[in-house]
């Protein structure tokens, strides 16, 4: 029976602000990308997600960044490696005292925004994030084909890819950039057909109709747009409706 | 034997600037109150303390604070007492991380600067406190009296109250306040006399002579004055011709 | 006949949060209490809504805060005076700077949130904002009654006072505690009545019917809540048919 | 006779920590460079390095910088144009109110650190400073020969080069790079003559002693290194020695 892992990220507001329907999206995802404050995610908020998470038997994942809040952490940061990694062991650790209290433990670490798309090929950032996740002791989660997943094999550690779940895919498996033309699927439909081919044959559909083997643990969906949840429900209705086991990809 | 413990607060950079001169003092102080990033303490500099302390034999304390950069903890926040305990359990875990990995870990907690002295007498805030402490299953350091320590107390956790090396005391134990004279002992001489009285016969010598009994597992040494340094290693030597072992109240 | 000013905290986004409907607003009020940063507000946000207040004739002040973007300026801060004058002069500078580029300028100063309340009653706070108007040479908007009016008066500085539209009085004129009934009035209707009395009248009609005799020459909408762009058009549209000129009351 | 400015950062402390001896500079130096928050700077030492500015006839310049303190603005951030235009006319209108309450006004803008640097080559980060100082009316100060100061002057825009009095240049006229032998003079002797020869004769010497023709009408001192105060006085003593008049570049 296949399965298949939907991961959101979460905790993203800060303070008075709020980006996502934190307790909505907790009960259809199955891992939880939580902010640790340094692009959003402020303690209060992280400890209620992570409680929340708990009790929905979602799986906790460290969504560690630059230290930006102005930039909500989708500017390239040119940080020190040796700095950045000790900045995303700040975060990881914050988030694990919040998920023990809560009687859970962090599985996973993921890098986001602007260093999740710079760890794709910079490789002193992705050696960087991979040493803090090697001290953390844990798995990650990243782009197939990435320099942060080849590294993070290389250093022995559990690697898991995803796919999105509303963006083009090219033939070649990359995503189609954001001011082309089929840079985001046309509609809801789409995503849950997107997510049944990858949870049943593990493969994405590409613009041109190419069938593209995904190595794919997890299947992420936005939590910070109009219509999220709605979107997020549907995908796991159609999943299940379609004999797809939702499942955590780690623990 | 007597034993005394002797405690400072370092990790007090951030960024580029820097206050304490943590590599000397990690030689002669036996707890470390690390800055956990809130008031003080980037996560490399956090790091770099926290190995050079656990290859010291130095006990790591979490010293946790107002979220206040700008005015470095010293400054009374009327935080809400549910975000005041997740901003210290964030802080607390944070410095956990690199405890951990440099194969230590956190074993007491003490409030800095503002929130040190609001939890004297600010019940709420004390609360908030020993909040973090319970869910965190730290032991805390406050002052000797304080609402704090009572709080903690009465929520079962361990409790261990300091000494002041360089400042006055009235009669009545508490300290000559920072305006008035006889506010800070004299000179290192001082000082020396102050933590052998301490360690040898428990107590504290008020301004006008008064013996009181100190209930202070710790003396407290400033890191970030001129002449820091070479006072602290003043007091060690002389604790240590005097008989006196010096070695970490916990762990 | 009668007018009334109508002004409303702006710009409370931060990065890529966003809490107010600017530019809905700034179709409706005539002051615009622009965020500066400290509290919300970042510098790309203070930009466009100067420009759109510009364009709009909106009079724009500058909401100055503590420095507590993770508490939306909502806690008290014990700031020494100083450094507070020094940060709020440092807010209104850095938003003198876009109102000048839009070609329009800054004409009051309000503080904001927890300061607001502060300065109230507590002198020294009172004195460090009027400082900081009178070196920057702006009218002050405050609460009536407030410390900082009478201080702001004894410097020579102009004064406003506001009232606000949704909140409830006591018959001695200050606001009904917000955890007690009549926190807050029923519904837009007694708003818009409100509103009504006050431009007609000068009076505010109590919890308990007395009518108030009110120093304003503002009256505060709430931006930030549901429907906040709808309530504040009722009340401009029906204040217009009541005969009332909306004006700003600086400038 | 020859003139010349001398120009250094100044106010780079934040809060409780300092980095430049910002009242022994002042004494030195024609032009204050000073940092207006973003990565050093807190508004309080602003305000009064402005102060001491007017007090002695120095000449006060805008240091902006990305919105990073942690990284002390060394790290280059991938900044929106539009955003970071923003983000610079913000810190120059904080500094203004300073200046202005001083009796005094900012004469130039200069960029900080990484921003400096990706200025030299980076033409949309270059046009975003171009556009912040045209916006403001400010002339710049920046390196010769980088597309910063080219398209200030397409712009319109007053544009000054500065040499650095510290650094080793290349025949071609860029500086040695930091790793290199001769990234930096030998003594503070080499750096008298550096001085003296480009106020003499508007010439630098480099590292093979050809002599470049230099379009810098200020010299760059250091004020955060060991014996920078010793070095800037000896450097300004000898200049003053040597028939050189030391005045500001702008106003």
């Amino acid at each position: 029976m296949p399965t298949l892992d939907l991961n959101a990220d979460l905790a993203e507001g800060f303070g008075t602000w709020s980006l996502t329907d934190d307790d909505a999206l907790l009960e259809v995802v199955t891992s939880a990308n939580v902010a640790c404050g340094f692009h959003a995610g402020d303690a209060a908020t992280m400890r209620r997600v992570c409680a929340r998470a708990v009790e929905n038997g979602v799986v906790i994942g460290a969504q560690v960044s630059y230290h930006d809040l102005a930039g909500f952490g989708r500017r390239f940061v040119d940080a020190d490696p040796d700095e950045l990694t000790a900045d995303l062991l700040y975060q990881v650790g914050a988030l694990r005292e919040f998920a023990r209290a809560a009687g859970g433990e962090v599985r996973y670490l993921k890098p986001h925004g602007a260093l999740y798309n710079a760890v794709v090929h910079h490789d002193a950032q992705a050696a960087a994030v991979v040493e803090a996740a090697r001290v953390a002791g844990l798995p990650v989660l990243g782009l197939p084909g990435s320099r942060f997943l080849a590294r993070a094999r290389e250093a022995g550690l559990t690697t898991y890819g995803e796919a999105f779940g509303d963006r083009g895919y090219t033939p070649e498996g990359t995503l189609v950039p954001r001011r082309e033309d089929g840079a985001l699927l046309p509609d809801a439909d789409a995503v849950v057909e997107r997510a049944r081919r990858l949870a049943a044959d593990g493969v994405i559909v590409a613009v041109d109709g190419t069938e593209i083997r995904a190595e794919a643990a997890s299947l992420c969906l936005h939590g910070d747009t109009a219509g999220a949840v709605e979107s997020a429900r549907r995908v796991a209705e159609a999943l299940r409706a379609a004999g797809v086991t939702l499942a955590p990809f780690a623990g």
